[in-house]
């Protein structure tokens, strides 16, 4: 069979996909196009045609066409993560133990455990090892639904390890069939060799990283860990400020375990995102929602921590855009599987199954400048198209735990296929 | 290849398994074998040598020995999940949204839906339409572990029905590699026919259908559902106690919603087990561990119904033997993946990585009576053995959210192989 691009996926016994090319907010978010026994028509990479499997048209399907039956089971878009710390040496699973002895993140922290251990394992791990170990965890996601994914540095804390890390960012990209957005992040953690010189360090990132990752082309977003005992408030609009005289567009890690107004830096410094927010005040909600700031939250770093879980639904009713990530790391959040994410923003936000659906697609894509490209369904986008073992979107979000992926098909191939 | 029947696993980086052919109580629980760098041997469907790599002699392999390399990751014993609801019609994804809204299990009880919705598809399936449910949701279970399985009916709340669900799992003994432990639930529920007359229902239950499942033989334990609005105590007791006559052990669904005094029923009648005991009294703690009733804990209920958790360590600490099961169903836990059961067991029981892997092994099998037979990697033992895509046990229960099942050896022959 000659690959001729052409893809018609029939039979679709729902076609379940938010619409538009930017973030929903508010109501918005919650209401979805759903379209029963509909067929999806691909040609080139993107999706030409939509409609009732009865209005499917003879030239749509020519003997180079490849056929998929969907057998009346689901189809979304692709999945997309859009916060992750992908590239990574080592793994932490022993701190688990002390965790279970009642140690908290900032314990292990100032214990020299925690994310300095993972950075000591990248910084001496080669490219071409960071490279088999990030292509195994895409791997897993692929499998799991993810076909778009932000990945951020942030475990090298020095300019050669940083510049590597997003360099192995770059070489997954090319080859994998995940589309990978990367995001510089050196101010993840003071290293190790900066403990007490936290300016120095900043002026490091200001003054030798960002104009590199910029000139490099490495980066489209610059994010801060703005936490006590990292960086404050202050720090991080010196760093994000600096990004964008770079052109890096910001993004937060704000009122992850105290509130210290990351989510009002966000809205002030113009961030295209503000992630965790659990602990984020009402202020700092209003403050985002005035601004347009749309919340990445990761209630699977709420349950791996055993943590509270950020107001979603409050923040949906203020009229923040609300996205969906996994927060794949070693420390915090060990899973690649964004499916479990979308189980408990319903179990745990209580967001409906339709709110949660545009999180984990359309405002994933939107909150890394994607939105125009994926996140839905419709002629013109690009076909990253997910069959789901489900009749419908309820049964996507209900039953957890295992994987409900049959087949992926990313720029009208398919990629995977479970069954 | 001709199948001898023997089998080498060698080159396994840790062997981790819990010792014995009775359940682990208090600190024993913890106390796991741990071999590095081991072999297992097989013959006829039992382990017959364990040892270090080293100590691996020839004459355990001949020309028609299969032969595993298990590439240095981790083995351990097939998962038991001793607590499922296997045999169902239909399934309740559209309760999900009700659920968001707040509606609680009882209130959607009361209004008609919930289980009894659950028994309307149970009864209107054929045999063969429950078989072929059944039989898939045991593929995803074998595939992310669990080789030994209990299974209730309880969703056909007549003789007919009833009787036609244990069939339908003496037949997926028959056909599956699980191996199926049964279960008589008549008293899940009180079906709608016997509304207002539910002393009338445990007549049937008592007169015709436990003589009935005795006599042709089609369960080894009598469940149940001891709860506020469904059978009370004493009610309970009864049905126990006639099912003990015929044979039938008796387990208990208690203290999972309210505080009914099930836990102390439990040890009264001498139940092998009670189930959830989420709100099981110190006393009824006391009285489980005096009699030595097992707990058979439910986390993913818990989490997918956003409910408080079992006491675990309390438990332990007590002396009570503590087993972990998904209690796969279409109403209150939706995963046939004890897996995530083991992760959850970590983050919200705060059990050890030890005490988790006896609890879905030697106790879970313990709780079905299949102890001696299955649940731990010795000598004599049926040989049920999971290799992982995991260097070690913590990372086991570190790595969430993803099948990291690799190979599934079911009497000495290969079930699954994921990779
Ligand atoms: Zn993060
Ligand atoms: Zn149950």
């Amino acid at each position: 069979m000659k690959d001729t691009g052409q893809l018609v996926i029939k039979n679709i016994g729902m076609l379940a996909t938010p619409q538009g090319a930017t973030c929903l907010r508010g109501k918005e978010q919650g209401k979805i196009k759903i379209l029963e026994n509909a067929f999806i028509a691909v040609s080139q990479g993107k999706i030409t045609a939509i409609g009732k499997d009865e209005e499917l048209k003879d030239f749509l399907i020519n003997d180079d066409t490849v056929v998929i039956d969907a057998k009346g089971c689901l189809a979304t878009p692709g999945l997309v993560d859009p916060h992750t710390h992908l590239v990574f040496g080592g793994w932490r699973q022993k701190e688990l133990s002390l965790k279970l002895k009642g140690a908290g993140y900032l314990d292990i922290l100032s214990m020299g455990g925690g994310i300095l251990s993972t950075v000591e394992h990248t910084r001496k791990a080669s490219f071409e090892e960071l490279v088999q170990k990030g292509k195994k965890s895409l791997d897993i996601m692929l499998s799991y639904g993810t076909i778009t994914c932000e990945a951020k540095s942030g475990y090298g804390l020095n300019v050669k390890d940083e510049i590597k890390s997003l360099n192995v960012i770059k070489e997954l990209n090319k080859l994998h069939s995940v589309d990978l957005v990367p995001t510089f992040m050196g101010a993840h953690a003071i290293p190790k060799e900066y403990q007490g010189r936290a300016d120095d360090y900043i002026k490091l990132i200001k003054e030798e990283m960002i104009p590199r990752v910029a000139k490099e082309n490495l980066a489209e977003f610059c994010d801060v860990f703005c936490e006590d005992k990292v960086f404050d408030a202050e720090q991080s609009r010196d760093i994000l400020e600096t990004g964008k005289r770079h052109g890096l567009i910001p993004k937060v890690h704000a009122d992850e375990i105290t509130p210290l107004g990351g989510a009002s830096l966000a809205a002030e410094v113009k961030a295209i995102s503000a992630e965790h927010l659990i602990h984020a005040s009402d202020k700092g909600i209003d403050d985002m929602a005035k601004a347009g700031t749309i919340a990445i939250l990761l209630p699977g770093t709420s349950l791996y921590l055993d943590e509270s879980f950020a107001r979603a639904k409050t923040m949906i009713e203020k009229g923040i855009p609300v996205a969906l990530a996994s927060d794949f790391n070693p420390g915090s959040c060990p899973t690649e599987s964004l499916q479990l994410i979308l189980n408990l923003a319903c179990i745990k936000y209580k967001m409906t199954p339709e709110e949660v659906l545009t999180a984990a697609t359309l405002n994933a894509a939107a909150a890394i400048n994607r939105s125009s490209v994926v996140g839905s369904l419709e002629t013109g986008k690009q076909a990253d198209i997910l069959l789901w073992d489900s009749p419908d979107l309820d049964f996507l979000v209900y039953h957890f735990g295992v994987n409900l992926v049959k087949t992926v098909v990313k720029q009208g191939k398919i990629v995977v296929d479970n069954k």
